[in-house]
């Protein structure tokens, strides 16, 4: 595939070449009310509340807890990827078309991280790579902080909140 | 009461029939500096600084200390919920009325957690809630992050920042 | 030296006559990669990426650790001043000029805080009052949050993220 064709095929294309699928809506257990936006737009930006890992039918995906104790960095790093996936399906019922993304802008990354476990730039690649993958080293770039937090809902190991620019 | 008549109160009003009130400036010890705005107005945006729970005379409201060990779930709830009394003080001593926030945006909730404790959003559903019921589902809509952070200024239980479009 | 002569001075020129100087592009172990900008532009807002305290050459600044224990009070204090120069550095490097920078926005200041270590917003002041001291209260001015968390990249003692209009 050369350079000029990927950059014309659809982030959507780009998606199924790549066998990945955006989750569906967040399923999480019936008590707990999550009374906010996962996509807020107003004028050209686009607002994205914090996203975990999620399963392809909207379930919170396993393994939970804690980065560096009970899970890898390599399952960390899978982890922030599916977190990607979870955002890019928010982004998709609200856009309609991913490729009205116009620019990515703020990466707020969070890692649930064991005590004394720093490597958090190394986990929040796996969302970096994958929306560089996907929107290349222009639209896809991003301001970006990764840092560890105590707690995160339901114990996931990642949460990333996030800002684009729509056309 | 009407919807109708409830969506043309305003916000004060709205406030006032709640028997909600906003506290004074906060009350912080005199060794601590706080070189920074607490509202950044800027175009048609404003910025808002991370806020914690106030009583009305503007001194820090307690409990203070971690939910889930120092507070119980409930206690967090409301120490979300003067948080957002807290912005709303601050939003009207800037912008002159509460009805000139056109569209809230971003909402980034920060609870000082007990290990193990992850029911953070419902936590900071205290602020979500009351910002809907004033706001409405339309104005009223943010995208949401609810994280567990390890230290707050001050041992406060609850941080909120946000960012909300201006008229 | 005049408020006027002050007011109308290069912010480089105020810096030189502070006797500091912006450090080198951030240096990390080969290993690590950082695949994001540590400065986004798009239109007339720039948003910066985490950033923490670096050596001239460069290097991140030691000590490292966790304030409240590996690190004075006085100590993060300075962290979070070496931070500002980072930020600062990484500025030029995209805009030109400092002077570019019509007005500071948002910070959100990331303290590595030991258990118990609760003087959060004495810590960022290190970065507030630079800012301050160099762009005046107006162009100056931002909202701020700052708060304790679990683990930084690298065992830094400070993370700061912001944004800033431009001219």
């Amino acid at each position: 595939m050369s350079a000029t064709t990927n950059e014309t095929k659809s982030i959507e294309a780009k998606l199924k070449d790549l066998g990945l699928k955006l989750p569906e809506p967040v399923k999480v257990p019936p008590e707990v009310k999550l009374p906010f936006s996962f996509v807020r737009v107003r004028g050209s930006q686009a607002y994205i509340a914090g996203h975990g890992p999620q399963n392809p039918d909207g379930t919170i995906a396993r393994p939970l807890g804690k980065v560096g104790k009970d899970l890898s960095l390599e399952q960390g790093y899978q982890a922030a990827r599916l977190t990607a996936l979870s955002i890019l399906a928010n982004l998709k019922r609200e856009l309609g078309e991913l490729d009205r993304v116009a620019a990515w802008l703020r990466v707020f990354g969070m890692v649930n991280a064991a005590p004394g476990f720093s490597q958090l730039p190394q986990v929040i690649n796996g969302f970096s790579d994958l929306i560089l993958e996907l929107y290349g080293p222009q639209r896809g770039a991003h301001a970006r902080s990764a840092v560890g937090v105590a707690e995160l809902p339901f114990s996931m190991p990642v949460e990333i909140e996030a800002a684009v620019e729509i056309a």
